[in-house]
């Protein structure tokens, strides 16, 4: 092994990452899948289609060859798009290190499967579990490029890989907490782009910070229920993967996953959500296979419940809000 | 006993709550400090001072006697500034019925006795702590008056005094949750003050949301070790009376601790701060108290020290940033 890292995935959180590493004092090279995108990040130091503003620390390079990048790497950094993930990384596999240690980005549950991105890593690369490490929190990609203190989440279950994450990523402006909750990790991350489609609706419903304030609470109830039958720990929902990630991504304007909510809440169809933002955020995908994953495990999550409804059936937000009010009193609980 | 509620205190939180005793079928006698506030609420159905634009309903009467509220009470719910409960109380306890549930909206410490209100009470009320309930959750008050859909927590050991409280102000905008972790819904409340000048310090500052996600995530961790240490469930943090309340009160740009912040934030002095909003936030006084709780305990809360350090000892924001960035990596955890 080289030691250094691959960052697979030139996205504007993978561009973010290799600067956080850069500056911790690691070595990285890119893969962008498009060739251009690779060179002007090698010789402008800028990635022209992400953050375009931030220029990479020298310690950056860049390449179209995703065989150059993950060569000899010690930590193979994922960070593609979650439903590309299993095709992408099978084409990888011969290339890792035997002990390479793989570290997810990536925040959204694979369709048809309902895998985590975790198990979609152990299946296709066929490592054991503890080879993988998931790190995730409140760490919206343009602030980070402009060194705002932000802290995160180093999610493994093998200390010594999570800690070997954690001091790779560790800057005066970067703060890694370790976990070893790795299913309350990805799950947060997951849970809340639904959660946050939710907060934008209610936004551009005219509701104000209460009822934002409850939506967002009762959907990490609803995630963390979900996460105790699972297997995860409640207690990080409470934390920087749970309620940090779900926070920030509700109250930035710019976050993906609340704009398109947002056009949504105003009457606009999928469709003309979809042209509005050239894109389809990740919620409205994850909430199928959240739904189907809640309802297998016997797990109410009446908000996801409504916004698959809201995104796929066409049910009207107003609707919605009704439907959540007048549930049953009841003790407040995660069982 | 008469069956009627008394809300004592009608400042906007007491006086939004007796709208939603009303709207839920309860008789309310509002006492006000001030009888030409009474007047003009028993006649004109208006609080001029607080949330003048709300009609009351006419289920609410007021006045300025304090014992013609209490008198046959059977929910007699405490609304006053925290730290005048005490004298408060100790002239009403010979009016109240022996079997009277006393319900506590204040979310503060008492300074010197660093008592939470529930522990007021039962001092000072001679009662046991079953007769007690607290109500916290995300409920800015001038919404509440708009009927925007709201949620809170009824939190009592006495399940059946719980569900009383809980009938009592179920509305179809308010959605009442009876929990029994009477400690952890106090320490929220107080805490999440002292957490909202924090937020409004790191706005004004010019931190960005991931930095403001960080702050209100490690905030409530570090809540959740003080209420671990005094006996609190932690799951109760990631609730309505934990994240919820602390969500609403970092959000809102009207919250008046998140305000006093901004202006701490700006490089005003605390005098400063004071002269500009005409009070003071509940936080800066709490922040005090709470420091002396965690000590008291052995409790590490380092966002509450700064703010200590910044409300009471002149240190510059901009330093305790860089201390609280500069902690040693460690993992996430309560313990």
């Amino acid at each position: 092994m080289s030691g250094h890292v691959a960052v697979l995935g030139a996205g504007s959180w993978g561009t973010a990452f290799a600067k956080i590493l850069a500056d911790a004092g690691r070595d990285v090279t890119v893969w962008a899948r498009r060739a251009p995108v690779a060179e002007a990040m090698r010789v402008h130091r800028r990635n022209p289609e992400y953050l375009p503003e931030l220029l990479l620390p020298d310690r950056v390079s860049a390449t179209g060859d995703p065989v150059e990048a993950i060569t000899g790497a010690e930590l193979v950094v994922l960070a593609v798009p979650s439903q590309t993930l299993r095709g992408n990384l099978a084409e990888w596999v011969p290339h890792l290190h035997p002990d390479a240690t793989l570290v997810s980005l990536m925040k959204g549950i694979e369709l048809g499967t309902t895998k985590r991105m975790s198990e979609v890593i152990v299946e296709t690369a066929g490592v054991t579990g503890d080879r993988v490490v998931v790190v995730s929190g409140p760490n919206l990609a343009p602030e980070i490029a402009a060194e705002q203190p932000a802290a995160t989440v180093v999610a493994g279950t093998d200390p010594g890989r999570a800690t070997l994450v954690q001091t790779s990523i560790r800057t005066p402006y970067f703060r890694p907490y370790t976990n070893d909750d790795v299913i309350g990790c990805e799950l947060g991350g997951a849970v809340k782009n639904v959660i946050a489609l939710a907060y934008g609706i209610a936004t551009a419903m005219g509701f104000g910070d209460n009822t934002r304030a409850m939506l967002m609470t009762r959907g990490l109830a609803e995630t963390a229920r979900l996460g105790v039958a699972l297997g995860a720990d409640p207690i990080t929902f409470a934390g920087l993967a749970g309620m940090g990630d779900l926070v920030a991504s509700c109250s930035s304007p710019l976050a993906r996953n609340r704009t398109f909510g947002e056009h949504l809440g105003r009457g606009e169809t999928l469709e003309q959500a979809q042209a509005a933002t050239r894109q389809t955020a990740e919620g409205v995908k994850s909430c199928l296979a959240i739904r189907d994953l809640a309802r297998a495990h016997g797990v109410e999550m009446p908000i996801t419940e409504q916004i698959e409804r809201i995104c796929h059936e066409g049910m009207d937000p107003r609707l919605a809000v009704d439907t959540l009010m007048s549930r049953t009193a009841k003790p407040e609980s995660y069982e």
